[in-house]
C-alpha cells in the first residue's frame, strides 16, 4: 500500500487511467497496464497504470478529470493505492482470442466492463481484433445484442412498434424521412433513432436536425410519440445500447467492421425502443459498402434469422446501391429534397425507394394484405397526409412547422463541376461523392454538400453541369473543388473499362 | 486548417496523443483515432487525437509533455492543425489480421512505426492480437528479428562471441552468472545482456545489480569488454530492439506471449550483440513456462532454424524446470547463491546446470572437442579462475572485487515455513514460489526473497523448515506470510493425485 499525493491534470480522458512515478510502481509491485485501488475518505475506485513519468515525481499520482470525479479529491490530496486484480473480461477477450465461443455471461461481463469503462484500449482493441478474426456465430449475435440493450436504456413504446434500418453506404437516400411520416400517419407507431454521419456527409439525424430538435430525454420522447405517434431522434442522446459507440470506438482506426458486430449493433438499437416489425435496407453496389448479391442475401438471412431469435420481425430489402439516391448530398440539401418530395415534387428514385420500403413495412406489420403495401403508402404520400404528419412530427421535437422547402439555407458559396465531353452519364461514385461534399463542410456545416444535376443513364452534353458544389467559406469550396477534379466522382462515357497492351 | 490554442499538460504519456474539443474535431472533419498534423514555426509533428473534452474549450489543444518537447512550445502558443493520412503501417496490421503473410517491408513498416511512437494503443494492441492469432511464419520470424536489430543499435563486438539464453519460468536458476565467468575465464569473449524481473522475483540483471553496476553506455561496454572479455548488464539500459519492449507493454495485459514474437524477441537481442554460438535452456515442467517435451521439442527447433537463418549457431537445452533451481530466490540471496558456488559451496543444482550449459557452449563453439566440454568446465570452476573471472567481471563494472557471501545484506525481517507433515518433499510451484517472493518485496527490495531449505525428494519432519521468508519490512513480510499459508508453494506427501467419490 502507498499514500500518494494527487496531481490533477485538469482534462477528460474518457478512460480510467493515472500515471505514476516508475519507483512507485516497481514499489506496488506492479506494471504498466495493471490495475490499482485509489481510495480516498471512503471511496475506492480501480484506475489502471498507463504510463510511468519522470514528470510525477515519487510519491505522486497525476489523476484525470474521469477519476477525479467519481473519487471527489482536489489537488494535493493524499489517496492510499494498492494494487487490484485483472477484471474477468480479460479472461474471456483471450478466450475469443483463441477462437473459442463465449456464453451469454461473458460476452454480458465484457459488455458491462465496456460500459463501465473498465478497459485499457489495448484490452478493448484485443476484444475487437478477436472478434474481427473469429466472429461470432448466431448465440453469440443474440446474446451480445441482448448484453448491449441490457446494459443500457431500454424504453418499452408498447408492441406493435414499425421500424427501418439501412445499412448505409448510398450517398442521399434519406428514405427515412419520407417513411417515418408515412407509417405514422397511417396511424402506426414509429419511434425513430438514427446515427449522425460517421464518414458520411450526412447521417439522418443530421437532416432531421435542419428542420427540428433531435436530442430529448426519454421522457420528452414519450411526450412526442403520444402526439405525433412516431419521432425521428438522434439516438446517441438517448443511453440506448451505449457500449456501441465504444466498441465502434476501438473499430474505427483499422477500419474493422465484423459482421457479427454490425447485426448485434443495429438489432440492439431496434431492441431498445422494443420494435415489433422492421425492415432493413441492404444496398449493393460498386461504391457501396456491400458489392455482391451473395454477401447481402447472406446478411439478410442473418438479420432475419436474429430478428426471429429477439422477437422482432425483420424483413429484408436489397437495393440498388450503386449510385447516390435523390439528388442533394448533405443535411440542408437533403432536407430539402425530402421536402419537395413530401410535396410531390422530390427526386424521383427517392421517392420511389421510400415508398417500397413502406410498402414492405406496412405489410410486414400485418395492417395491410400484401401487394397493397406500396398503393397505400403512395396514397399516403399523395394525398398530403405525410406531408401534414410530417410538419407536426417537427413542430412536436421544437421545429418550425410551418418551414417550406424554400426556407431552407444553402451554402453561398458554390461552383458548377461541369461535364468535359458528351455522352451517358455511366457511374456516380458514392465514396467519392461523400468525400467531396465533406471537403466541402458537410456535415459540420448544415449547408455545405453537393447538389447532382444529373443521374446515372442521362445524356449530357460537353460543358453541362454534373454537380454544383455548396461550402459555408471559399476556401472549403476550393478543397471540395481541388477533391472534385483530381476524383473525379461522376464518370461520364466510359464504356471502356481497361487497356489491354 | 485550425488555429488553436496549447493548453500543457505537464505529465508525459510516451504516446503521440491530444486532446481537442470536439467541434474542433468535426471542424476539421476528424473522429477519434485520426492523426492530425501539428505545425508550429517550421516545425510539424503528427499526433493522434485520442479523447474530446469539454474541459479543453473550442479553440484548444492540450499538449503532452512528448509531443510538446518535438514541437517546442509553450502554453499559450499558436498552432497550426490538419488532418493527416493513416500510416501504411495500418494496411499491414489489417493485413496479419486477415491471416495473410507479411514481407519484409511490410513488418519492417509496422516495427518502424512501433519505435517511433506512431502507432495508437488501439492499433498497437491490434498488432500483437493479429500475429497471436495468426502466427508468423519462419520467414516472418526472420524478417520481425532484422526489423527490430535494425530499428535499434546493434554493436558489433566482433565474430566468435558465445551468448545464452534462458526461456524463463523457473525460479532461482541463475546459471549466467556462473556460465559467464567461467566461458571468459577460458578466453572466449562473451558479451551478456540480460532482463529484469517482470513477473519473476529477480532477473539476471537485478542480481547482478547487487554485485556490481549493469546500466552502461555502448561505449562504456567495450571497454569493460576488453578488460574482462565479457559483461553482464541489463539489456535495457542500452537501445538494443527497442520494439521489443513496447510490444510487450501491449502484450502484457492479456499475457499475450505468441511463440513467432518470442523467437523474434529472443534472437534480435543476440544479433544485436552480434552472437556467434549460442545455448537455450528450455525448462520443462509442470509450474514452468513450457508444460511438455513436444512443444519444448518443437520450440527448439525453430530456434535453431531460425539461428541458421541469422547466422548465429544455436543449440538447445531441454532442462528440468519441475522446480526452482538453487536456493535463493531474490536478488541478494541469489548473488550469494553464486558467489558461493565460485567458492565450491553453492547449491548443487545450481552449480550442475551452469556446468552442463558451460559445457555445451564450450562445445558448440568449437573451443574443446565433443564430450570434453563439462570436463573443462568443471575445471575452470574448481581451479579458482571462474571466480577470479567474476571478480575482475565486478570489478569492471564498478563493483567491489573483494565482496564475499557474507557481505551480502539479507532481509532482516524473516518468517520460517515449517512442514505440518512428515515425508518426502513432492512439488515446489515456481509460480507460487515466485508470487510470494514478490509479495515480499523482490524485486525491487534486493534483500527481499526466499531460502529454500529443503529441495524436491528431501526428507522432512513435522516442524521442519521448508523455507525461510525474507523481507525488508514487516508489513512486506506479512503479505508474503499470508500468501504463503494460503498457497502452499511447497507440497510434502501429495502422493495422493485426486479423489474421486
Amino acid at each position: 500500500m502507498l499514500q500518494l499525493k494527487v496531481r490533477l491534470q485538469a482534462i477528460e480522458t474518457g478512460k480510467p487511467i493515472v500515471v505514476l512515478n516508475e519507483e512507485d510502481i516497481k514499489e506496488l509491485g506492479c506494471h504498466l497496464g495493471d490495475r490499482i485501488f485509489i481510495s480516498s475518505s471512503g471511496k475506492t475506485v480501480t484506475a489502471i497504470v498507463d504510463a510511468s513519468t519522470s514528470f510525477v515525481n515519487a510519491g505522486e499520482i497525476a489523476l484525470f478529470e474521469d477519476v477525479k470525479e467519481s473519487l471527489d479529491v482536489k489537488d494535493g490530496d493524499v489517496v492510499s493505492v494498492n494494487p487490484a486484480g485483472r477484471p474477468k473480461s480479460i479472461e474471456f477477450i483471450k478466450k475469443k482470442l483463441d477462437g473459442l465461443k463465449l456464453s451469454d455471461h461473458e460476452l454480458r461481463t465484457i459488455v458491462q466492463d465496456i460500459v463501465d469503462n473498465n478497459l485499457s484500449d489495448i484490452e478493448l482493441s484485443s476484444f475487437v481484433s478477436a472478434v474481427y478474426v473469429n466472429g461470432y456465430d448466431m448465440d453469440e449475435v443474440v446474446a451480445m445484442t441482448n448484453a448491449m440493450v441490457e446494459t443500457g436504456d431500454h424504453v418499452d413504446f408498447g408492441h406493435g412498434s414499425v421500424d427501418k434500418h439501412c445499412i448505409g453506404g448510398v450517398a442521399g437516400n434519406r428514405t427515412t424521412m419520407l417513411l417515418v411520416p408515412i407509417m405514422a400517419a397511417a396511424g402506426l407507431r414509429c419511434p425513430k433513432t438514427s446515427s449522425r454521419a460517421i464518414t458520411s456527409p450526412a447521417g439522418t439525424a443530421d437532416t432531421m436536425e435542419v428542420l427540428a430538435g433531435v436530442e430529448f430525454t426519454i421522457d420528452e420522447l414519450r411526450g412526442i410519440l403520444a402526439k405525433v405517434n412516431s419521432f425521428m431522434v438522434w439516438g446517441g442522446s438517448v443511453n440506448l445500447a451505449p457500449a456501441d459507440d465504444k466498441i465502434i470506438r476501438a473499430e474505427y482506426p483499422l477500419s474493422l467492421d465484423p459482421e457479427g458486430q454490425v447485426l448485434a449493433s443495429v438489432m440492439a438499437k431496434k431492441k431498445s425502443v422494443s420494435a415489433s416489425f422492421l425492415v432493413i435496407d441492404i444496398p449493393v453496389g460498386k461504391s457501396a459498402k456491400i458489392n455482391d448479391m451473395t454477401r447481402a442475401n447472406d446478411l439478410a438471412r442473418k438479420f432475419i434469422e436474429l430478428g426471429a431469435r429477439l422477437e422482432i420481425k425483420t424483413e429484408c430489402l436489397i437495393t440498388d446501391g450503386n449510385s447516390p439516391v435523390g439528388r442533394g448530398i448533405g443535411p440542408s440539401l437533403e432536407a430539402r429534397d425530402v421536402l419537395l418530395a413530401l410535396d410531390g415534387k422530390g427526386p424521383l428514385d427517392l421517392v420511389n425507394k421510400s415508398l417500397d420500403l413502406a410498402g414492405a413495412l406496412f405489410e410486414l406489420s400485418g395492417r395491410v394484405q400484401a401487394g397493397d403495401g406500396r398503393r397505400i403508402a403512395e396514397g399516403i404520400l399523395s394525398s398530403g397526409k405525410a406531408k401534414k404528419k410530417m410538419l407536426d412530427i417537427i413542430e412536436a421535437q421544437g421545429g418550425n412547422p410551418k418551414v417550406t422547402p424554400s426556407d431552407i439555407a444553402i451554402g453561398e458559396y458554390t461552383y458548377e463541376i461541369q461535364s468535359d465531353l458528351k455522352g451517358n452519364v455511366k457511374f456516380m461514385d458514392n465514396k467519392l461523392i461523400a468525400r467531396v461534399a465533406r471537403a466541402a463542410g458537410a456535415p459540420k456545416d448544415k449547408e455545405a454538400g453537393i447538389y447532382l444535376h444529373t443521374k446515372v443513364g442521362d445524356v449530357v452534353k460537353k460543358g453541362d453541369t454534373l454537380f454544383t458544389i455548396y461550402a459555408k467559406t471559399e476556401s472549403k469550396l476550393t478543397d471540395a473543388i481541388n477533391l472534385a477534379d483530381k476524383s473525379k466522382p461522376v464518370t461520364v462515357g466510359g464504356l471502356i473499362l481497361g487497356k489491354v497492351t
